[in-house]
């Protein structure tokens, strides 16, 4: 079926923004890609970011556009967490049920190599254009150097907003009546550290390792990059004690990693200075409903659904939006008012879902991987999994690993949450975690 | 104690607006209220409004700077829900466990009255004055004729906004790093209609009576006003069977008031006039935090805090913040940033409780109101709350005739709940709901 060429404006050249636009333009459509900053290309992108986890959900939508090997090109697997304990000693934990690996990769070397490739497949992109209104109803973007400034108008036949956590197509959705809308900050901040690579740019410590310091209220990360460094990422409280607001001396910093992270000493020689120059950045879930107006305007990735980041899957949820999207487009064809419909009423039941989870994992990386019942818990699961392969799938890897939605992930998740709850509780549990026994309560439950 | 002079701008000359100035202007400060619309003393107000019920919250407020009287002297006292069923019964529900009243006004009447006695005090109002921007830091307003073109600059000592559930004041405070915020808007809407009095100015329904006809997923009420008129507000969903979207001719809804609300045909002669002249309004709840910035910027009322109607505390509610804010002006004086912190830290709390309770009571009112059960649950809780004045006080009169706080309410509400649940479930209910056994049963519980 050949549908009708649109003339499609995409505001944001982030991650979602530009393979949206690949999506677009391999759909027939003429596409222009707007951006407030300059060509990430051409500029040094680095001092707030998180680095990324490309999972299942993530690759699918590289690979169905065939840019996935492309990118596993510049990513680096990791098959487990390593966990760094206070006393100095190492504990792995396998990701997968399979041995699957989540990929680590720059925030900015993504964005770069995605831009390159929309380029090469003739997407439009338009960098250091402010834009500082919508209109909905025709779908025109206004452009300006300042907001009281003079604007230029364009005009699009559809227009998307993946412009992010604090999107301005949002905002002014968020001005029609009856769009409900919410932003959540974390008490909890981040700020970028660094290991830096060996003199032979080699890793200092395990590359296939998502290196954690888990230490409760707060706690530090480290995924590795192409050049042989880390980006590591302090999550931390604003206020009260172990804060950034307490912890703001340079013999503050140094005591404070050396009594918790005693272990970081020779990998992050310029900690000090990363501290104070890198900012301290906040965490914010926002929820949003409708994500479309009728068939002009469609919010996307985190315009749509901000999340936290400890599920790794702020991206990959944001690329399964454009998977979703496109299905609607193959479904539906030129009827873009049905391509919005089903693609929102889909959509934010699983974007939700996600946030749910995200929320909640915090506790998990931070206290719960640091914790025995934690691990006897993965075993018994494990195990499980191993003989009932229809019947268990655990959580993280039904979310990282599978294409279930998140929505049956959260719910499921939860039954099985109270099924290990009980099990947990067992007497002599330590002892019989591998018994019949337990296995047939398990099964007795499902 | 003398207290420092302040210079104070007030957004917003709706009631809660208002009032604090009354109350700013008492502790001595200059006070200046600014309102994007016309003067409400010059103008016809009506067709998209909800008469008001004061109830002891709202008086406690009134009363403290002595304008109480003037006010109950043009309200109307309801001791009692009169239910209207399909069937033509009417039945009565007395409201406090002590015959207390809740008083019926308009909006508008109580709103001019407000301001002519701020304006004898003192207070100084500025009329259609549209404010598009604040600077939080330095307390300044920004007033002009439309938001693109020249504005003029007002700096305050202090800004208080009280403008309302779509406050620009807000608006501006949403756009700070870690600014927590939701709308949440309900699938109902409503719309004004009214009962006209009879020739003589007398009321055709019975004035001390808040009149409902529950319908569960729609329902009407009517309150009585001064003239002999009475106004009524539809409530029903925006969509679906029985919606603002599919009720959308005179046959529609001629038949639909005819099968629904067949008394009220001769009530409400102007019924396709009001239906299809008044608009249909949305409802929404609003929350964030913080509400105050330093010692220069505070929120309150609707800005800080818009529910739902469906308990009658949205006006008591933002008089009640006035309450808190003058109790803290009291304890600290001077010191504006204690004044604000403590004020919002106690208030957040009760403004979460109430806009929980509010959300719930539509079904109460829409559903339960006609339930045998319902009622049944009514005598047993009166007739404890007689035995044991000490150990009940039903939620809704603890809600609407006591001081108690609204977390309070809220918190002991779902305890009693529980209780009342487990009593509903007894076998033969219905005959020994006045027996020892039961009476028994609710004390071993508290």
């Amino acid at each position: 079926m050949q549908h009708a060429q649109k003339k499609i404006g995409i505001i944001g050249a982030g991650l979602v923004g530009t393979l949206l636009a690949i999506y677009l333009k391999k759909a027939g459509h003429t596409v222009h890609v707007f951006d407030r900053s300059d060509d990430i290309r051409t500029i040094e992108f680095s001092g707030r970011s998180i680095n990324l986890a490309i999972s299942t959900r993530g690759w699918k939508t590289l690979d169905d556009v065939s840019i996935g090997d492309e990118i596993r090109a510049i990513a680096i697997p990791m098959d487990k967490r390593a966990i760094h304990t206070i006393n100095g000693e190492l504990n792995y934990q396998k990701y997968g049920m399979k041995g699957e690996s989540i990929y680590s990769i720059s925030r900015g070397g993504l964005n770069r190599k995605i831009i390159d490739i929309a380029e090469e497949r003739g997407v439009q992109f338009f960098f250091n254009q402010k834009i500082w209104d919508v209109s909905l109803e025709d779908a025109t973007i206004y452009i300006g150097e300042t907001e009281k400034g003079d604007w230029q108008a364009h005009t699009y036949d559809i227009i998307f907003g993946a412009d992010g956590a604090f999107s301005r197509v949002r905002h002014r959705m968020q001005r029609q009546n009856r769009f409900n809308y919410s932003q959540n900050f974390l008490p909890i901040g981040y700020k970028e550290l660094k290991i830096l690579a060996n003199a032979d740019h080699t890793h200092k410590i395990d590359k296939n390792s998502f290196h954690i310091w888990p230490r409760g209220e707060y706690m530090l990360i480290a995924l590795a990059n192409e050049d042989g460094s880390f980006t590591c990422t302090l999550f931390m409280p604003f206020e009260g004690e172990n804060s950034f607001e307490q912890i703001d001396t340079e013999e503050k910093v140094t005591a404070f990693f050396e009594k918790n992270f005693p272990d970081t000493k020779e990998l992050i020689p310029e900690l000090l200075k990363d501290y104070f120059s890198n900012p301290t950045s906040s965490l914010v879930t926002t929820q949003c409903y409708p994500w479309t107006y009728k068939d002009k305007v469609a919010l996307i990735g985190d315009a749509a659904h901000a999340i936290v980041p400890f599920y790794g899957q702020g991206m990959n949820a944001g690329f399964e939006d454009i998977t979703e999207l496109y299905n609607q487009m193959m479904n539906w064809g030129d009827n873009w008012i049905e391509v919005f419909k089903n693609y929102q009423e889909k959509r934010k039941p699983n974007a939700d879902a996600i946030a749910e989870l995200s929320f909640r994992n915090f506790m998990e990386m931070s206290t719960k991987t640091a914790d025995k019942q934690f691990h006897l818990q993965k075993k018994i699961e494990a195990r499980f999994t191993e003989k009932y392969p229809g019947k268990w799938l655990p959580l993280y890897d039904r979310v990282t690993f599978s294409l279930n939605p998140y929505v049956d992930a959260l719910a499921i998740g939860d039954l099985q949450k109270s099924i290990m709850d009980e099990v947990m509780l067992q007497p002599d549990i330590e002892e019989k975690w591998d018994s019949e026994e337990i296995e047939q309560l398990i099964l007795s439950k499902l």
